[in-house]
């Protein structure tokens, strides 16, 4: 369908403008509802989910990733496949940048591995010997990466080996853990508010808030791939 | 099944002997952790699910509330009936007091109202004109219900008319609301938390506290109904 060379969005110039071009597109109040968002939203939190395989646990993080301002989310797929439930999901996924890696071709470790090497702490949610509650959680260290795992037999000892650090959350009853999607939202939540309340510059760069506008306005804009078209054959002409 | 006359367990001297005489039949571990779990109990906060019908949904929340030391949970099926998922649930339901009111029997209305009767001040979660945000609600007043409306459309009207208070959750993305199960979880999580740290006397006074201690005990007790028999027919004769 789209048949236009997409490397354009890695240049400033033609981004920009193409921006300006479709933001004419839509109507102002979609625009200024992007731009507020866009502000809010952080790459210093991301969210890794190893297995996950009930669809509405699934969308119900991704739910909450949007609420709370979380751009990026990475889907492991090495034992279960990922499904989502758009009544619950209410189209968060359609907002947020999803990384899927699956097996055989990627690892849990791999994943894990590749967000490391972009600077991301490996921070495990999990009952752990050496774990420490998220209160205690130092979020200025450096931005980083908070691991999920599978409904009923938790993260998977790759995953668990490769985590920098650990933290649990207080529980006071005699139930050993809290639903997944329960436990995602209590983490990002007490770690979002606090990010909010401190000084680290969570905000996203400004190029790459660029390419998420383009990315949001091309899912608004009908029929965007023969506008795009245009756009650009006329660009270049 | 059990024919004897429930009665007894208002009466704290047969009570407390009948729970010296199940503590001798559990393990001392186990006795050691009722305890320590119903020291963290408390019926200052309550919750209401009104018409909550994915069973999903329900017992995540049902598990959060065994996990933060909610007690009591009221269940409110004027439109929709309460299903488990047992497997979501983790059996927290076992171990909780949980209130059923059914239409036409009982309405929404009449469950809020014999909970504000009781002392409670009802405290509505959902977006509205007069909503604060829910780190801003006073927990210092007195105790209160958090109400939780169905999936698709929130609360009713007539449980919005008698709510006290309206409290929402920050939010800073597209989708307009969390969650169920996330958004109980949030308001209790951040409430009970806060609760924890202050002064207020949040735990179930001694002699429902008993009266609970000897539910999970007869739930634990095996053929209890023969043992519970037994006793009386001992103790009154």
């Amino acid at each position: 369908m789209n048949d236009v060379d997409v490397r354009y969005i890695q240049d400033t110039k033609i981004r920009q403008s193409f921006i300006n071009h479709l933001s004419e597109l839509v109507l102002e109040r979609r625009l200024e509802l992007f731009k507020k968002v866009l502000s809010n939203r952080t790459r210093y939190i991301t969210v890794v989910l190893e297995d996950i395989f009930q669809a509405q646990n699934a969308s119900a993080v991704l739910r909450t990733c949007d609420c709370l301002g979380i751009q990026d989310v990475h889907v492991i797929e090495s034992r279960y496949s990922f499904n989502i439930n758009s009544e619950v999901d209410m189209s968060a996924s359609k907002w947020l940048n999803i990384y899927r890696y699956n097996a055989p071709k990627y690892t849990s470790e791999q994943a894990i591995l590749s967000l490391k090497e972009k600077g991301y702490r490996i921070v495990a949610t999990t009952p752990h010997d050496n774990d420490k509650f998220i209160n205690d959680f130092d979020i200025n260290k450096g931005k980083f990466a908070l691991v999920f795992g599978t409904e009923l037999t938790g993260l998977t000892k790759g995953a668990m080996n490769l985590a920098d650090e650990y933290v649990k959350i207080p529980m006071y009853g005699f139930i050993e853990s809290y639903n997944i999607s329960v436990s995602a939202a209590l983490s990002l939540y007490e770690l979002v508010h606090r990010l909010k309340n401190s000084k680290i510059d969570y905000a996203i760069p400004a190029d790459e808030a660029e390419i998420i506008l383009l990315a949001w306005l091309k899912k608004t804009v009908k029929n965007c791939h023969l506008v795009e078209k245009r756009f650009l054959d006329e660009y270049y002409k």
